[in-house]
Order: structure tokens, then C-alpha cells, then sequence
């Protein structure tokens, strides 16, 4: 949980920075709510049951339509709206690595701004996010945009755009042999199939999408929507975020998203996405039936304390300092209790060893602990007013007043 | 959930203070956990279901069985040890005000130090996080001593310890008569019924409670545990926790307690405990098979929300600068993100305004948003570098280079 804690403070920090404020709701949601918006076949993989009322219902398996439901009973609040929340979620499935029955999520939205800006601040604070923890330089954020590759599709001859799509999705679990064949069931002839599995197969700077889709569909009228998806780059740029990459087998499985798409990843390749999220501007009237503009990202806690740990980001934050008193002569507990009210009054972290052990026992149970430093307290020091503090990890020991403490 | 925020906040910065160390468990546990320590009972007041795999399911009512559980699963770490967690927990019961089906507590146990000293640790980071959060001098610490109790009622002819003591625990709730009769039901006679709801009628200065006892019940050898009491008296004061009273009629319901008990309540007396919790030596036993002793309390967040929110002391949490960059100038558009961008890196919260509504739309907006200070860029500020920013709770406005912001 060190390490845990220490991502969703950098969350937290991070979404205030970009002036997001902090929601919450019930870890239990009608069935109806996730029947509306994904059908049965996700409910098939929750916790869900009966309550004693009798009621129909489901430990949540996603936030978003919990975020837009309660957005619904607060129609009022002046738009945009900037959210986040760290819920916890559940889903009935095989565990694996980084994808666990029961993990927390980072989720982020902006309701009732349909401006490239939003999707650029949405994707902006799932970078600072990830920056915050060191990450900078180890991931990229692949982005496209759904209605280019609508537009794509549709000239392809495609017989099924969201089935197009969902073939798209599976590019890096498939063989390119297999790919063709999918593809070529749902386009207009086995040619297209080729060009667009070319196609998606290349990455390129985000900066250059335009030249890529120009150079593989130069008849296609897609500049609206690049023009969009470039201004949110540009913002992007202005602040520093560079690990974008235009990725056109990103399109992302869900089908109600509406404009951009993104995901990030490590660069290694190792891991799952790390986050994922995109425009979904038409979710918000299938709820409450209203239509609101909407940008999210939903960024899970188990894929990013993999990536802390293989690469130790988290240890400086468990390296902080953490007292620990331990008193050798019984006529200076009093001593020792003053001085533990006294350090964390200065907001230093101390507790007091009271099992009166052997000191190695104590100090071996302190260092397991996490403790940093033990203050050891005996006769002399209570007399003196000095105490001997010893670095737990070094065995260094140094006398000190106990001002010197910190 | 600015509130509860600053809530958490304080919850985890205190523990961190006492050298608490953050756990977590998973919401679902086996209903096996709950029937071994609470009985059916409190079963039929839980979400409780049969999951996909035919598991009898709950979800976790109280965090303490989880705890316990988890400690056993890690028999290896050297004790003691101080663990805190803020789960949330789930009942099914009607919701009242300060309790509802879902709420989330704060929770931190010692385990492995049998000391009176942990015992004050413990009561000493509720204390901490009261007035962490603004509460010093609003709130009252009640304790007592479970085995002080037991002699008690021990002397008094009781016929059943544990029935005795969930008579006294609803010394708040019953009237005089009820009380008394109840207790004569459970006592040798009417005039040790009316003794005993003497005595539990008294709160005392916690530094008072042996002359109290004495002065009901002079020929009851209680001092071996009062002794272990008033040492976790004078540490509470040796740090500063003055608040801190003898309760004879603090006894909590549950029957696992074996040593000091405690609730916390604020003065005015308008809501229900706001912590509660003592010593649970036998606990462990029943749940891992080893016995160990174990000290800790449990705070939710509803009660506290409540006195907050009637005080006014979150405020100042909220009221942190929180600029929101509106660009009035299509053109000044470039010179917005870059603001926005610089000042995130230099830490403050700044987000773009990107709707374009007019500027009174925009600034109505903000304000329903939580933000503090509005930055209005023109072309004028585009051309000159000095923005405008305009105080939202005052309207006041002044020009500044934007180095000027904080």
C-alpha cells in the first residue's frame, strides 16, 4: 500500500492542478445502469445480485456511468464541469497480472466542453499523472480519432462499422494473417483489407498524422477531425507533454466513443495500457436523457504499481523519515514519551517501541517496520538531554540535541 | 467530497505521524470471517450473496475481521506492528443521519504490544486527527476499562458479564427506571442495581476515575487495571490530549473487548460517537488461532462530515487558489495554454476556460466551479504580458505580470 498510497496522491495532486474537483459515489449502482449503456454481456462478468429489497444490483464494474448519472441529478451545476474520483471497481473475472477482480481506478472527465482544449487538458493531466511518478520518457499516449477512422472505414466499403472497429481493436493480439481475413469479411474486397492493415501497422509523431492518413486515403475529407485532433496535439506541446504518437489501431473497444481516442503505454511494451479514454459525447443522452459534451480517461492503479516497482519509483517516497523511540531504561519512559509528543508536534513522524525487548530484537522489528531512524533512550541520555539516533538502514549512530532531530 | 478529502487527508497525515503504516483489504470477504467473531446477526445486516464461483460473499460490514485476517496471512512480519486503512464498509440497515448504508472508516490498529503506552497511541491519533481537523476542545474522549467492569459487576452478583455490560451500553438510550430494572434482572438485588446506575450516571476527569471507583466500591481490587489505565492516561497528557474523561458507562457492545474501551463524542452532545474502539487481546486467537494482543479504534467519515460542515472548518480547505484562464481574444488563444501550462509547473491549480460563452457566462461559471480567481486574457494582456485577475467571492480586479500569480 506504500506504493498504493503514493500513486493516488499523485493523482489526487495532479487532477487539483488541473482544477478537477473530487466526486464520489455508491460502490453499489442499479443493473440497469450498465444495461443501458453495455448490455448484458458485461454484466455477465460483475458482482452482481439481488438485495434484501429486492433489488437488482451490481458492484460497479466502471465509473463512468455512475460519473454521468450523478451528473444527471445535478443538472443545475453551471457548465463545463471538471470531475475526478478514485473509486474502487469490481469485475468476475480470471485475475492477471495487472488486472485484478477488485482494483481502483483513476477517473477524469469534462462535461459540457466540446472543445480540443478539454480533450487536450484530459489527456494532459493523465501525463502530469504519470510524470508525477517519475514516468517521463518511459511511455507514449497513442491517439486517433473515431470519426477518421468512420471515415475510413465507410470508403473501404465496410459492412459493419462497429464490427470494423472491433476488428481494429485486436490488431496487437492478432496475426497480420488473420487480421486480413477479418478485415477482408468486413470491407468491399481483400485489397482494402491490405491497405488498411498497412496502415494501421505504423505509428507516427502525432505531429504528422495528416502526411500518414494523407498518403494511404488521399481522397478522403478527414481534415475536419485531424484539424481538431491537431489542436488538442498542439496544446499538448505547449505544455510539454511530448510522448504522443498518432497510433491508428487505437480506436478503443467500447463503442460509444465519438471523437478522439487514446491510450497510454509503456514504451517497453511491457504492460497493459496504463490508462485509456477518449471523447464520448453521446453517452450522457443514452443516461439522462440529456446530451451533454464529454472527455474522460480511466487510469487503473494495478499496471502503474507494476511499472513502479520493476522500476523502484516508489522507494524515495517509503525512504521518508520515520522515528522510532525506543527506551533501554525504564526510568526514562517518561522522557521518551515527551519526546515522541514533542517531535510530532514539529510534524515529525515518531512512535514509541514499548515491548520493552532486548535492543536488537526492538531495532530488527523497526527496521521490518519501515522505520528509518531509531532514537535509543537510556539513562545517560535522559540526563544529559542528548539521545543517540541511529540510522537503521547505514547502523550509523550519532548523538544529537533533540532539536537536531528532523 | 471536498470535505470528506480533507477529511482523508488529515486521517492519513496523522497515522503518518504516528508511524502508522497504510493497509488495504478486499471489500468482498467470506461470510465464514463475520460468523466466527459477530454471530448471524450481524449478517442479516450486510450485502451479503452468493458469487459466481458459490461463495458465500459479503461486503465487509467492519474492518477489524479483514485486519485480523490479513495479519494472520502475514504471520512473518516482526511485531509490533501499526497498521491504518480507510475502507469503505457497507450495511444494510435504514439509513440515518451520521449513518449510512455505505460510509468509509478510518481504522488503526497496534498489534503485538501489550503496553499501556499503545493503548494511548492509539486514542492519541484519534485525538490527533480531531484536531488536525479544527475539533480540539469540541470533542470529549470517554474511557474506561473493561475489567474494571467485569470485577464490578462481578461483586454485584451478576449473572451474566457479557448481558450486564449491553445493559450498561444503553445507559444513553433507556431511562432511569428501565435501566434499573433491567439491571435488577441481572444483578443480586434492586440496591446493587441502583449502586451501579449511581455510579455509571458520573463522568469524571479521566486523572479522577480511581478515587470515583473507590468511593462506589472500596472493596473491589481493581487497581492492577486502573494502574494500566492511568498510564495511558498520563501519556495522552504528557502529548497534549487533554479532553479526555472517565466514563464508567462506556462500555461498547461488542464482546470482544478485554481491556481499556473508549468512544469519542463531541461536547455539545448533538451526534452520535464519532470513534470508538479498546483493547482486543482474544480476537486474533478466534480468527488465525494465535493469540495476540491488539489495540485500535475505528472513525467514520459521516459524523465527522456532519460537524464539519456545522462548523464551518472546511473551508479553508476549499479556499485555496484555484485559477480558471478565460481567453476573450480568439487570438490570444496560444497565449492562454501557455499560462495555463507555466503555471502548473510552477504547482497551482490553473485550468483553460474553452467554451467561449460570453465573459459574465464564463465568470458565473467559475464561480459555481469552485475557482477563486478568474485570469481574463484580451489582446491588450496578449500584447502587454500583465493579465487580469479578478477575485470571484469579491469581484475585485487588478493587473499583474503573470509572475505575480500564486
Amino acid at each position: 500500500m506504500i506504493v498504493r498510497e503514493h500513486i493516488f496522491n499523485i493523482m489526487r495532486k495532479s487532477a487539483k492542478l488541473f482544477g478537477f474537483m473530487p466526486i464520489d459515489y455508491p460502490s453499489l449502482e442499479s443493473m440497469d445502469l450498465f444495461r443501458t449503456k453495455s448490455g448484458e454481456e458485461l454484466l455477465s462478468q460483475t458482482y452482481s445480485f439481488i438485495d434484501r429489497g429486492k433489488r437488482e444490483i451490481t458492484m460497479i464494474p466502471e465509473a463512468t456511468p455512475s460519473t454521468v448519472r450523478l451528473l444527471g441529478a445535478k443538472k443545475n451545476i453551471p457548465k463545463p464541469v471538471k470531475w475526478y474520483c478514485i473509486p474502487k471497481l469490481w469485475r468476475y473475472e480470471e485475475p492477471q497480472s495487472g488486472r485484478t477482480r477488485e482494483h481502483s481506478q483513476f477517473n477524469a472527465d469534462i462535461f459540457g466542453d466540446a472543445s480540443p482544449v478539454a480533450d487536450a487538458e484530459i489527456i494532459g493531466l493523465a501525463c502530469e499523472t504519470l510524470n508525477g511518478l517519475g514516468l517521463k520518457g518511459s511511455y507514449e499516449v497513442r491517439i486517433n480519432h473515431r470519426q477518421i477512422m468512420e471515415k475510413i472505414l465507410d470508403s473501404l466499403g465496410t459492412k459493419n462499422i462497429t464490427e470494423g472497429l472491433n476488428i481494429i481493436d485486436r490488431f496487437r493480439k492478432e496475426s497480420r494473417e488473420k487480421m486480413i481475413e477479418n478485415l477482408s469479411g468486413n470491407l468491399s474486397s481483400t485489397d482494402n483489407a491490405e491497405r488498411l492493415m498497412d496502415f494501421i501497422s505504423g505509428k507516427v509523431q502525432a505531429s504528422k498524422a495528416d502526411e500518414r492518413i494523407r498518403e494511404f486515403f488521399p481522397n478522403i475529407p478527414f481534415e475536419q477531425f485531424s484539424e481538431n485532433m491537431n489542436e488538442t496535439i498542439s496544446a499538448l506541446e505547449a505544455w510539454d507533454y511530448n510522448d504522443i504518437v498518432y497510433d491508428p489501431a487505437t480506436v478503443r473497444g467500447l463503442t460509444y466513443y465519438t471523437g478522439i481516442v487514446f491510450e497510454g503505454f509503456d514504451k517497453e511494451g511491457k504492460y497493459r495500457s496504463i490508462f485509456g479514454g477518449g471523447r464520448y459525447d453521446k453517452l450522457s443522452s443514452i443516461i439522462t436523457g440529456q446530451e451533454l459534451a464529454a472527455v474522460g480517461f480511466g487510469m487503473g492503479d494495478a499496471v502503474l504499481e507494476n511499472l513502479l516497482r520493476e522500476k523502484n519509483l516508489w522507494k524515495a517516497e517509503a525512504a521518508r523519515n520515520r522515528y522510532i523511540i525506543i527506551t533501554i531504561a525504564e526510568e526514562a519512559q517518561k522522557f521518551s514519551l515527551k519526546l515522541a509528543g514533542n517531535l510530532r508536534a514539529r510534524g515529525i513522524e515518531a512512535a514509541t517501541s514499548n515491548t520493552h525487548k532486548n535492543l536488537s530484537n526492538s531495532l530488527r522489528s523497526a527496521t521490518a517496520n519501515w522505520y528509518t531512524h531509531a532514537i535509543i533512550i537510556g539513562k545517560k541520555e535522559m540526563e544529559s538531554g542528548k539521545v543517540t539516533v541511529r540510522n537503521l538502514s547505514t547502523g550509523e549512530q550519532k548523538e544529537t540535541d533533540t532539536s537536531g532531530i528532523n
